[in-house]
């Protein structure tokens, strides 16, 4: 689960040098951006940013190198390129896309992160045919959004992998049809899940983050076709590890970063799928809390409880 | 280096069931075959068909599961589907490639391994556009059909990296710009080729079966956009390791198998592109011995000398 902080996101005012947007913009604000300059904004295919790509460590303003906010004289670091644990904040305009004002931004700020991670994983990465198999590692939030992409895509199957059982009943709203808890089988899961698909699924999405459970959901694609798209975020000692010969027999890894989408150019649309009711997002949200309970709302988080918080700064 | 065997691929007389080959068709034989009715023959991406898909340990007909030779009452084992070196054969029809007549057949034998294999890897599996970079590691015949693919699609940097560099001069006839040689760098070849492109290269294709060079080449590609194809085939024990990183960053790892044609449905229109010069085959063509040297043509082989040598039945 994540947090997500909810006032009103409307741009206040604009610095020098700002062209894309103007005082009363309803933007969604992205930890990642689009400069619209560099070799990957001008790819069809990449969303990494040279210049705005998301950097937990950065902590100031691209440009001039320094951080906007300061307590009594000294500096406060940025937080992941947007800092929306606050009232107020200032935001590269390349980190924000400015969406359809009559979006309700309480709802359609989950936009901002995971379920567009999930969701284009599916939609624009792995794109499953009609009528084909899925299996989805994970099911929280980023999992559940991937399955959503799935049944949209009018997949058939929908088999969703995770350890914890009480994710299950839930994942049924999001179209996950059948359901493999690794624990309860003696066999690696991808041999499992290619006993139920007669020798593997069209297209795998792994969505924990779990090395394991990347060898896995590669490994369980079909020879010939099938499309393996890591999105969960390893540990930084990871290592991937295969036989080559899997990937020989005609089998293909990807990997996605916030769903293949850039922020600026294509967050308006999928604000816009909400608005023409082709995509839920409320179903997302299983908790508003007050700024006052963001501890509350961590603890949540670190219990796995739920999907997705929306913080508001009202009372 | 590979042999071919080569007299008439001419079909002599035809079994029970036969349905698409007459007396007096001009024929390629494939290690590999099609039968037309699997999931993977039915499947517009695989090429790797159920039923006749390369079994180096099967050595009996498909069917009835018995040998087609014989010497003094003793059974003799078929080779990889086909049993070339010999004047008549007996091969299922799933793996003949029927072709113009008017196509010299000790020329358009070699597309019936390693010079499709390669020219597929690159034209419908890496898919290089225009303007493009690709390197292709390994530079025998195999890597010259990519590197001449690359060329085809009007790739403007090939970039050929071989431990042997008597390979460079010969692979400047298959469109091969730019050679890069491990041994003479102390760092890993994929570092090497990043500081050449600014990042890493469009595409890559690895063609030594060599288990680093595979992971060179798919951490040489960029991220954001980059596709590596596997080609080479590994030794039995060997694993494939990196950083799930390299994937997340939006690399793509592909695998192909005789460059994903399907022999039957794909060969004919090889064998016209030739006709039509738009392929050349006969620079593969390094040697050409009668069969009474085949073991000298072996030798030439092992040696990795010249490309591919044509044995002829006739003295
Ligand atoms: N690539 C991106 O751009 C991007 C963006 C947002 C989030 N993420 C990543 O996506 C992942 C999922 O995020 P989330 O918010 O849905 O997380 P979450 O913690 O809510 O859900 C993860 C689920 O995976 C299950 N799980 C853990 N290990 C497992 C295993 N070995 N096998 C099967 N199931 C297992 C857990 O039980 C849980 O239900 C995280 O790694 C997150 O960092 C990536
Ligand atoms: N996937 C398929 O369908 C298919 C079909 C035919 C051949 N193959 C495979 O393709 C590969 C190439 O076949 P070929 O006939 O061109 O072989 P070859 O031996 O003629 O050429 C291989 C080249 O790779 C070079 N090389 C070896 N190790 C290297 C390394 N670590 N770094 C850089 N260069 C290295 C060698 O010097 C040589 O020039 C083989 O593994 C073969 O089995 C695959």
């Amino acid at each position: 689960m994540q947090m997500l902080i909810f006032r009103d996101s409307v741009v206040e005012s604009v610095g020098e040098g700002v062209k894309n947007l103007k005082p009363g913009d309803h933007v969604l604000p992205v930890f990642t951006g689009e400069c619209g300059d560099c070799p990957h904004c001008k790819s069809e295919e990449s969303n990494m940013c040279e210049l705005l790509r998301i950097n937990c460590d950065r902590g100031v303003m691209i440009g001039d190198g320094k951080a906007r906010f300061s307590q009594n004289g000294t500096p406060i670091n940025h937080f992941l390129g947007t800092s929306t644990f606050s009232e107020y904040t200032v935001i590269h305009e390349g980190c924000l896309a400015k969406i359809d004002p009559k979006a309700p931004l309480d709802k359609v700020c989950i936009l901002s992160c995971g379920v567009s991670t999930g969701l284009g994983a599916t939609l624009k990465v792995a794109k499953p045919k009609k009528g084909s198999s899925v299996a989805i590692f994970g099911l929280g939030a980023v999992g559940l959004a991937a399955a959503e992409g799935a049944r949209i895509s009018g997949a058939s199957r929908i088999i969703g992998v995770d350890l914890n059982p009480n994710r299950f009943d839930q994942a049924k709203n999001f179209g996950v049809n059948e359901f493999v808890n690794p624990k309860d089988h003696n066999k690696p899961v991808q041999e499992v899940i290619a006993e139920m698909t007669d020798g593997g699924v069209d297209r795998s999405l792994e969505c924990t983050g779990n090395i394991n459970s990347m060898i896995s959901a590669f490994e369980c694609v079909h020879d010939g076709w099938g499309v393996a798209v890591l999105v969960g975020v390893p540990t930084k000692d990871a290592i991937f590890k295969t036989n080559p010969m899997k990937v020989l027999d005609e089998r293909t890894l990807k990997g996605t970063f916030f769903g293949n989408y850039k922020p600026r150019s294509d967050l308006p649309s999928l604000v816009d799928m909400y608005m023409n009711k082709k995509l839920e997002v409320e179903k997302f949200i299983t908790h508003r809390l007050p700024f006052s309970e963001i501890n509350r709302a961590f603890d949540l988080m670190l219990k796995g409880e739920g999907l997705r918080c929306v913080i508001s700064m009202e009372e």
